[in-house]
């Protein structure tokens, strides 16, 4: 590695408790020099304060912690190509600010460490953004990732539940695209990154939901059922949660039976209902 | 839970690297009085080694290691309704084997575990078998599942890519689905539990691939590039691989560009060569 070189660790932090970071996770927080918190949104405090309790406790030598503020998003775009480019806009400002954090924050020989919700692999832009500013060679940037527990898993291990049927496919999509991913197949899809009950678009009697909110953390609701059955009540608990906390961070598992009924008899003790933990 | 219960705790050890292991999986792994290794076919001593490793570090108190057999499971049995049945047929035998080791090697009150590779959600037996247990109501067992990082997220921190491109879904699909699973769709595919190389059945110029073989482990071995530039390679790298270890463990990510070019520059320095770490 050249002197010039900021060494960045990207580390999955698991989705929600603070024991889904792993031992590789721990080790890497004690090599960091310089952490960035990247603020955000609503639900910005809860986020972030996890992100803080874990640099606490797990941190040695000095650190020091930036906050690293976020460019809003342009919400208002909802074709695809207008959601790209309204993606590819942020990524840009996002990567400017990154940019000029490393740059400012940290001197170079020192590492820095972004904390990344789930996997970094997953739905999230801050491999991307190091990945352009690599690319673009303003900074010289040696990216490590650390692979950490997904809301997938996390999600499918509360059901105690597979997340594929024997030797089919699984698939992972944002909300946005599922009635093209719904369509003739038969495998399980989960559903990420939804603010419309997209659930509620889907027919079938075939269908079972495994939903979760807040998954990993004290507040965390679960609700598993044939859809049909249990759609308006996923729709109540959330409501409710989402006025009680002023925000939801949710996921669900939808599974096609094929009409073999029952995919996990175990799961459902016939109620539907939720379980909180 | 009743005192005639077993405690049965699913615990994913992650993909290869033993610091894959979560401190929820160590906590787990502390409480345990019994431990179940399966074995299983030619690479089974690497595999139940690291599992071994695992129980001699983290566990405490007393505790014992039972090693289960696995039955053969015909391989044979190509078709789809033909494989189901064979897996069903294969998770049958394996559920009389693991209830009897349960009943036999744990009394009632005691906590046993099994150490599962990777995430126990995504493409593994034992939460199925336990789950065809419980519903029989043989022996009344609780089960909590851990959840764990999958080679999926391992694949994905070595390349250091994103799985999904911006707001486009994710495929996971055994490779005998591949071929469906490709079909009329601009989202990335992984594929799993391939035996016969088939990457080398997929067209088009504007394909990707991120292929990586015993993952987190030291004789890991990455090759990214367009896949029709590095598909031979992979192939021979595979091979010799496989023929120096006496079997293999890879899988891959397909990622199809639109013709847009390199989705990430960064990763292969135009070589498309592989790098041991
Ligand atoms: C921007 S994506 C990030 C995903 C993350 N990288 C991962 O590996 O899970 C955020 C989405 O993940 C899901 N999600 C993340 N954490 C969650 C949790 N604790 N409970 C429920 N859903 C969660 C929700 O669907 C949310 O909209
Ligand atoms: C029976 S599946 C189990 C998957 C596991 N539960 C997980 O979460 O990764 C086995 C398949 O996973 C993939 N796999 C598991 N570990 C791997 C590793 N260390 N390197 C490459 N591929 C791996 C291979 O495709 C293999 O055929």
């Amino acid at each position: 590695m050249s002197t010039q070189q900021r060494a960045i660790l990207v580390i999955g932090i698991g989705a929600g408790d603070p024991d889904h970071l792993t031992l590789q996770a721990v080790k890497a927080i004690r090599r960091a020099d310089v952490f960035f918190i990247v603020g955000k949104g609503p639900h910005k405090a809860s986020l972030t304060d996890l992100r803080h309790r874990m640099i606490e406790e797990h941190a040695e030598g000095s650190y020091r912690v930036v906050e690293v503020e976020d460019p809003s998003r342009d919400r208002g775009a909802m074709g695809r190509s207008d959601y790209t480019a309204a993606v590819q806009d942020w990524r840009e400002r996002r990567g400017e600010i990154f940019e000029r954090a490393m740059r400012e924050e940290m001197t170079a020989g020192e590492t820095g460490a972004f904390l990344v919700w789930g996997d970094p692999s997953l739905y999230d832009s801050t491999l991307g953004i190091l990945g352009d500013i690599e690319d673009r060679g303003a900074l010289l940037v040696g990216v490590e990732v650390i692979p950490g527990i997904t809301s997938v898993a996390s999600l499918t291990a509360r059901h105690r539940i597979p997340l594929n049927q024997v030797g089919r496919p699984v698939h992972i999509t944002p909300a946005r695209r599922l009635a093209e991913v719904g369509q003739n197949d038969d495998g399980d899809i989960v559903v990420m990154l939804d603010a419309h009950e997209s659930f509620t678009q889907v027919a079938g009697n075939d269908v079972w939901i495994y939903w979760g909110a807040y998954l990993g953390t004290p507040d965390e609701l679960l609700v598993a059922g044939p859809l049909h059955e249990v759609s308006d009540r996923i729709r109540q608990v959330r409501a409710e949660a989402r006025e009680r906390h002023g925000w939801i961070m949710d996921t669900y598992l939808l599974r096609i039976t094929d009409g073999r009924g029952s995919p996990r008899r175990a799961e459902t003790d016939g109620s539907g209902g939720h379980a909180a933990p």
